[in-house]
């Protein structure tokens, strides 16, 4: 059992942090929360057992999860690992929980105590956030991904395995610039299509009685992801730029392909693109 | 209680067949499946009690419900009402359950039995297709849409009002162009934007394995539709060619203002589209 401290208590922090304590991997939960009302929240939905100022919290803890948006981690992790400097706390291990990689292992490349430091990306989430958004079984299952991990000491490393193990994750390993071409492709981008779509369709539809009327399951799942909000989501397309925009341009000359074969009224050629989309069937359950 | 016939036992027939019995409104259920291997698994399923012929499918029913794709449908919805003339069953009604609207109005509008077509679309589905695709429940609570009903005669109007009340649909009626316009925004161009991100993907990630690890339940839900098969969908994109055409513009218009505010880091502009799509969570809960 370990002192966890967990700062940003959102979805995933929240969610974390109740499977932690259930399932018996937390001692005690301390967080930290810039915004208030979040952190009252947190604190009367059972969420941590306090929420304390920065260094307090890095003090009290064993394991420190970052869990905040990759702009904001791309500072508070360095700042983590200088406060184990300053106490000399070798001990200590610091992960993060980001979407995006490269641009944080940089950040940190060079700091004296890089080894105590996991980079990792727990592949999971709702279109939802806040620690009202928290559920438990957030992660079972799904991928847990560590980054670079000859960068960190074994010993942290470790820590992280167990901690996801815990959680019941798939442990996988890829370098932190693999990681970002991947992401683009399996996640970002889809989010992308999903804020074309939801604008597109309220900017057509000017009348919302006839999407909500007509809006089928079908259409509700391409747009459920145009729900997440900018805090999280404009930090990773910033962070993750050049892959993701890689990714767009292959899918607007699908897009293109597709307007072409309609246009024409190429029957032939509307049937092959979607003959050969339906491959996904293979990979995806 | 009626005797219904249904033209094409794949996933919307199959499902109306089991829900139709289930709750009594058929009496006897008699289908017609060109494809020898979903005639023989309709009839072991129980979807129905025989399979015949055309001509004797339309001559043993009240209700005959044509749910082919919209290509064949075009053909055989003037046959049925061909069949009734010749055999005078003035009070034999026909439906079809097709996504598409406009043409299939062109094709009957001068028939004689015009009046004893109901145009329907009930908005339900899932990405499979087949009878063993059929489950019960599949249109409960969803819009059932009926076009043109000052068309047909009040009484066929009734008849179908009542079949989509058996199955719970919530009643909706418009004419067959705003059909055809409101389809190609919610429903129609939402599979396009499928299936060009799971080309794109496939085409991106060549190694498979990695979309299968990677894959959270986001990009599962985003690229869902891109599973639905071409036999439904190339003759939907080509019957509203137009409209879907004109909203893929809008969309294709979108995702290059989103891949010039990533490519020019305009962290401002990345949240503003953000902020305006999630606009679509007052619509889809």
């Amino acid at each position: 059992m370990k002192n966890i401290g967990i700062i940003g208590l959102g979805l995933i922090g929240g969610s974390m942090a109740i499977d932690l304590r259930r399932k018996g991997f937390a001692e005690q939960i301390i967080g930290v929360e810039a915004d208030p009302v979040n952190a009252a929240a947190a604190q009367k939905i059972g969420l941590v057992d306090s929420v304390v100022g920065m260094d307090e919290c890095v003090d009290r803890s064993d394991v420190v999860i970052v869990s905040v948006p990759v702009g904001a981690a791309l500072k508070l992790i360095p700042a983590v690992l200088d406060r184990f400097e300053q106490t000399g706390a070798k001990d200590k291990v610091v992960m993060d929980v980001c979407s995006t990689k490269e641009m944080l292992a940089r950040s940190v490349k060079y700091h004296p105590c890089r080894r105590q430091y996991v980079a990792s990306h727990p592949m999971s989430g709702t279109e939802y956030s806040g620690p009202w958004a928290a559920i438990p079984g957030l992660f079972e299952g799904r991928a847990g991904i560590i980054c670079d991990h000859q960068e960190s000491s074994p010993k942290a490393v470790r820590t992280v395995e167990e901690l996801y193990d815990t959680l019941n994750m798939r442990l996988i390993y890829m370098n932190s610039s693999n990681h970002d071409v991947h992401t683009a492709y399996v996640s970002h981008v889809s989010h992308v299509t999903s804020f074309a779509l939801a604008l597109t369709v309220l900017e057509k539809e000017k009348d919302e009685k006839h999407i909500f009327d007509l809006a089928s399951g079908g259409f509700s799942s391409t747009v459920r992801l145009a729900k997440s909000g900018p805090d999280m989501w404009t930090p990773i397309f910033m962070q993750n730029r050049d892959n993701v925009l890689r990714v767009m341009d292959t899918y607007i000359d699908k897009m293109n392909a597709f307007r072409q074969a309609i246009a024409e009224g190429d029957e032939e050629q509307v049937r092959n693109l979607i003959e050969q989309a339906n491959k996904i069937r293979r990979i995806i359950r």
